[in-house]
């Protein structure tokens, strides 16, 4: 059979191991695809550097879109990220029929209601395992492996650098700030790390999941982001002492008022297997109404990582071409025609446990007036540790609750800080602890 | 379009999971699907019994192979068990044109290799994902999400009764034969346990996975089987203080001198995520080489998540049913032609690293003996804890061993079995580090 000829967008980190992989397991490759797949063109701003990197077989070009526009390209890997470029060229891609691989969450999470209804009306496939959590075949697990479950929720650590920087914080008692520089030298974080530690780049991920797993469609908008630059130290040791670990986690679950789309840093029990995911290290956690707790591991980044999953799809999509597309997996899980838009609810309207760390001027009635602030916000109290005075004459407080609505735990934190022996804000953490 | 008509074969705890699976989430799977999915028709020894499991609106038989030859079921789906009646029967539905799902692990693992050929020849499909760890999509993973590597090991803790039994041995520091007493009062372990606890379930599981990871065909036979059955509780014991966890493990790994495929109790290192996979739960952690290490988790057996593995099977045969066979994703991973038969290695050829322990009369010179002889075989230590002298005048020594040959620990073990300070046989378990 005549080979697939892949066309590159991008030959940077993601698209260099994507080419390494392709030549390096050329043979195993084609033996599970049945028929060669060629590296054939490949595009890059900074043309000579790509063009020693890939070495003489290839075809290097600086213009991406004569990639786009090559008749001889069966599939287009973009691999460029963004969402104003990179969404031009995918939108030509499909418009000239042809297939796309892709690991851009944020333009599915932004733009893949369009890209996707693009595709369905010709008739080609866009794949993007590689676009959440790197080289762990989520995406096919969520759409083909649980397809027989109602899925219930779904909680990730999908940030890398984020889950780095938690854990060194945990081991070494380092702060954030520290960390942060370690990890920009180890080059796990950028120069500027927001979109890593502000939780952007997790809800993008999670929103994609979201889709798969609900049927609806993607709204990053209405993700809700938290992220771990204002984490204290002594809250991931509290926590510790209770039994639980701080994670930036990506959590998504279907509820009778709608649907939770939130990423912040969240208290897990430690006994938890995804608990005890550390480092750059990712892993996905969903619950099927009839397979249970479902977790996935593995590296959520890196050049060849990544590319496992890139070229997975480029297999996938060879093995899959001459299919009719009535009868290919479709894009987001359910068929196009079967998507619901399912609300999405606000913050305040979550139902979440709670860690409140509270400091109060040492002296008696401080807890009863807290707790009774508690109590009248219907808020109950699951364990409470209070730690001796420090030098300064107050105490710190830290309390774990039941579940409750986020808005009457903000009520009850409103009337503690009123208080007049509470000395500063009230640190609030969600607690969940994922087993329900 | 047309309801896609399901002919359910076995109406035991799979097969009611799958009815019900089926018809609880019928609107999910249909929107997934793209068409309706109808339970047309069961067999069942007992008739009345699973008529009135199913309700009315199945047609209930005894004689399978009436299901078998229904001319309006697309696809059959074998639940029965065994290689005898289950085999004649996917023969002959597949000599009818029809597809299989089936959970069969024993029937694959024996006679695999006869059932796909024949499936090839009639372009009909065998799904088999609930086969191996139950609700996880283990097998999908490795046969398309993981395509892009060079495999090259898998290690899984994939037999929920044996994992129970270990993990209750370590938590409660009860004997073996307490804790099997107490997994068959709770219904994890059955009357007679031996197919579970000696290692046959998880050979047959390890050797559809190696088939599916390094393109070679089932070859059950070759399966190295050793179970937990005469595992001692203080084994467990001092592997816990050493560090690690003991797991019934079955291992497959390419080396250049041929594949190893093996079931035994094995120690891991407590920091690595499967070996905190406790009770029935199930595990497997694939190396490839482009991704690394990844981890799937979740239940390996049970009614719902089995069946949630069977009604995926029927998803993505009905998403494919009008594919070209030769479009569709082959059975094995690999294209048929394309199937390697790489040598299994016998046990004795295999390197593992080991723990030893010696009872010895508590005198000078015992360890200088043990360690003399060690060294003759080209074995070094890693680790050595003496315990102190036991009341009947004994000690006991724990030896943890580098990477060697087994025929090297064996003829070592001989020597010191040999030596007249020693008492009785010497313990050896294997133990393996899982990160390289």
């Amino acid at each position: 059979m005549k080979p697939i000829n892949i066309g590159l967008l991008g030959v940077g980190t993601v698209g260099g191991g994507t080419a390494t992989v392709l030549k390096r397991n050329a043979e195993e490759i084609s033996r599970r695809a049945g028929r060669q797949i060629r590296l054939l063109q490949a595009a890059n701003r900074n043309q000579a550097r790509a063009q020693s990197l890939l070495g003489p077989d290839v075809d290097v070009v600086a213009d991406a879109m004569q990639v786009v526009n090559n008749p001889d390209v069966d599939i287009v890997v973009e691999l460029i990220g963004g969402d104003t470029v990179a969404k031009e060229l995918v939108l030509k891609a499909i418009a000239n029929g042809k297939h796309v691989v892709t690991a851009n969450k944020k333009l599915l999470a932004l733009h893949g209601t369009e890209i996707f209804a693009r595709a369905q009306e010709q008739g080609v496939m866009v794949a993007f395992e590689a676009a959440v959590a790197g080289g762990i075949p989520i995406i096919k697990a969520l759409r083909e492996g649980l397809s027989a479950n109602r899925i219930e929720w779904i909680a990730g650590i999908i940030n890398g650098t984020s889950n780095f920087i938690l854990t060194e914080m945990r081991e070494k008692g380092a702060s954030f700030a520290e960390v942060l520089a370690e990890a920009q030298q180890l080059g796990y974080a950028e120069a500027d790390p927001t979109f890593d530690i502000e939780g952007h780049d997790a809800g993008h991920k999670l929103t994609i999941m979201a889709a798969l797993a609900f049927g609806i469609p993607m709204q990053f908008d209405r993700c809700y982001l938290e992220g771990i630059s204002k984490l204290e130290g002594r809250d991931i040791k509290y926590a510790e002492e209770l039994g639980y670990r701080v994670k930036l986690l990506g959590l998504t679950r279907r509820t009778p008022a709608g649907v939770e789309l939130r990423v912040h840093p969240t208290l897990i029990p430690a006994r938890q297997l995804i608990a005890n995911v550390n480092g750059v290290m990712n892993a996905v956690l969903a619950k099927g109404d009839a397979v249970g707790p479902t977790l996935y591991y593995g590296a959520g980044a890196g050049a060849l990582p990544t590319a496992s999953a890139v070229v997975a799809d480029i297999v996938d999509v060879t093995r899959l071409l001459t299919a009719d597309p009535e009868h290919r997996v479709p894009h987001l899980a359910f068929q196009p025609d079967q998507l619901q838009d399912l609300p999405i609810l606000p913050i305040s309207d979550v139902v979440s446990s709670y860690y409140l760390r509270i400091g109060a001027a040492d002296r008696a009635g401080v807890l009863a007036n807290i707790t009774r602030l508690l109590a009248e916000n219907g808020i109950s109290i699951e364990a409470v540790i209070q730690k001796g005075s420090v030098s300064d004459g107050t105490a710190e407080v830290v309390i774990l609750t039941h579940r409750v609505q986020e808005q009457a735990i903000d009520r009850a934190i409103s009337g503690i800080e009123a208080l007049e022996s509470i000395t500063g804000k009230v640190v609030r953490l969600r607690m969940e602890e994922l087993n329900d």
